[in-house]
């Protein structure tokens, strides 16, 4: 059986005609090379933002389900311009929507999650000999058979879902940036290109506002074992493996250092020190959709506590309304939120063996006399919330002192 | 059971967001009055254009399948966008698109006729009380489940027969004009709105060029009894009922003067006058999809003919290629085409009755010193071929003519 290569594009990969041209050459060279090949698409660049704003011209909230409906079509656009532009090259292709190949997803429009892909609807075809399947990706149907969306990014885990359920030997993700880097390089000249990284530590890096990869993608990576490369569509160079877990990652202590400053934080004073309250607070939010990431509790001399959390800043205004009612309720001091944050991270398999990382941290912050307003900690990392003022020096020094040249070693 | 409107809204009725707000309200104000509705909407206008213009750009001869996923899109984005639109005044609607409501079509993409709509998924959903049926107009699928497309104006095409397929009590076409006129009152100030026009006088208007109605969607109300109403977005008047033949219709003797300046003629001189060479000729030319209008020979004294006749103008390169090829195997003259040819018809069912109009077609022509250059006549029309720079002065003539303020009677 000749080797099957699926390769995910990204908007900016099929921004424009020539771009589109240029991503048909590359997918025939790799299908004269003896691959099979399924292309998965995104939208060519702005058209996925366009699309919504014409949905928000007619409503401050479009319906879920049209809304879907709207922008999935701009994978459509670009699935058929990629067929079209391979069968101008001689090269034999057909493009695939959701409904298609059936990528079925629950009901959660606008962030659905892929539940099933029928591979061997794809593998026919490509068995068929009937050249490169194009897949349009960010889209599915749910059980009634409406067009789901699967969120920003969602083209990457269509791509490593498809990946999966026909069992390719490689998904290849490309993309406007040449792999995954220790750090962003904009704002550390010093940040290096990985070559390969564990699922684990790429989930930490994309939950983290690394923003290579959309989180859910290394999730079904993980769970299905596909092994992912990251690379650019302009050039030709290797660029990053996301893959097992190897013996010798262990050896890294940090891969990397992350910055989200997408977050907000939100804070209740004088909360009554009782059972069952952080369940009143957090199950409104959760029910809402907001996803809550960092919780601190602090209980006073006094038998009351603070209560810190952070959500995406785009949810701050739903999560306050939340907090306030909560607040009032409970008989708890005003709830306010704060926006100029920013969570730095260092993530490393290495870490899971050695405690001093998360000391080396607060210890280079406090050097520079940056405060830390928030800790949190995992198996393979440390983040913590800082003023947003300090984020690039909070990166370059983390990164210079953990990282440097060619990473600290355990 | 609550009456059954269905409504189709042109590409320039949803062409904005405002406009496609004025369209939820006519929408709304509709089911308001107690009516079931179905929404049949066009790509905003401009969008099939542009999306076939992104097609073009990689190839000049797109892939037909391809091309089709990627200008069905422009229906799927505004059936959504109407469907938000009418949620934001509060009434609830669902978008469908072709392979959701199973609107079954042939294998002929770019031009797909339609051969069956699940009427009971549409009636099963508006008796749901699920508010409005917003459908995506123009696209189809195949019975390999591809998306197809009806060709230009093919969303009347969709609203006619999503009217047969759900039995309902008018189909109303909501289009830039408001209503069929007796002829184009751009080009002769005296033409005049139709109350009431047949089937078969609009199926003549039609498919000479009124381009109110795509004819498909004539033949389609014709063949199913649908009542068809064509009316304008921008105001409350009632436009042209297009409707079966009442007794009283035949009183009048002309009821429109069209035109067509979209055709192109080609001639074959000096073909040896055998049997069979009209059908060498004619069958690739069909076989190409290019539909052949007027057909003229005339037997030299000789024994060689020449033959004329009329295609669309996009087609005319691909039948004068073929035509050319014809001629030199069969040792006739060089092919030939000219371009510059207008059709000028008058149509109305009061001809069957009376045998004088064509001569008073020739005579006003003659009149004005309008050369004929081919003929045709059916039984309630007679169409003549003449130099394109008569157009208007024909139109204007044969209208002042035959038609006049209150149209010739027999």
């Amino acid at each position: 059986m000749r080797p099957l290569v699926v390769q995910k594009y990204g908007g900016t990969s099929v921004g424009s005609i020539e771009r589109i041209q240029e991503v048909a050459r590359r997918v025939a060279r790799t299908a004269s090379e003896g691959n099979r090949v399924i292309a998965v698409v995104s939208a060519m660049s702005g058209e996925t933002d366009r699309l919504l704003g014409l949905a928000r011209g007619l409503s401050p909230r479009p319906t879920a389900r049209e809304s879907d409906v709207v922008v999935a079509s701009g994978e459509q656009v670009s699935a058929a311009l990629l067929s079209i532009a391979l069968h101008e090259r001689g090269v034999k292709a057909c493009s695939f929507l959701g409904h298609q190949i059936r990528i079925h997803t629950d009901d959660a429009h606008g962030r659905a999650r892929i539940t099933a892909i029928d591979g061997d609807r794809l593998c026919g075809f490509l068995d068929g000999g009937d050249g490169v399947a194009v897949v349009a990706g960010f889209q599915g149907v749910n059980p009634a058979g409406d067009i789901t969306t699967l969120g920003r990014g969602g083209s990457d885990t269509t791509a490593v879902a498809v990946a999966a359920a026909t069992s390719a030997d490689v998904c290849e993700i490309y993309t406007d940036v040449d792999g995954v880097y220790t750090t962003d390089p904009r704002i550390c000249p010093s940040a290096r290109k990985l070559e390969r990284i564990s699922y684990d530590e790429m989930l930490e890096l994309a939950s983290l506002g690394a923003k290579v990869l959309q989180i859910r993608s290394v999730e079904f990576a993980k769970r299905y074992g596909v092994r992912v490369h990251v690379r650019t569509s302009f050039a030709e160079d290797e660029g990053t493996w996301v893959v097992p877990e190897e013996s010798t990652m262990e050896d890294v202590l940090v891969s990397g250092v992350a910055y989200d400053r997408d977050q907000a934080k939100i804070t209740l004073t004088r909360v009554p020190d009782r059972p069952g309250l952080a369940a009143r607070l957090f199950s409104p939010i959760a029910q809402q959709g907001i996803v809550v990431d960092m919780i601190i509790q602090n209980v006073g001399l006094d038998g009351s506590t603070d209560l810190t959390f952070t959500v995406p800043r785009a949810d701050t205004d739903k999560a306050l309304e939340i907090a306030s009612e909560v607040s009032r309720e409970v008989g708890a001091g005003a709830a306010r939120s704060e926006g100029d944050i920013t969570k730095v991270s260092v993530v490393g398999l290495g870490m899971r063996n050695h405690a001093g990382v998360a000391a080396q941290v607060f210890e280079t912050l406090g050097r520079e006399g940056i405060n830390i307003q928030m800790i949190s900690t995992s198996e393979i990392k440390v983040s913590v919330v800082i003023d947003a003022k300090y984020t690039e020096l909070a990166v370059r020094v983390l990164h210079d002192k953990l990282v440097g040249d060619g990473g600290a070693t355990t």
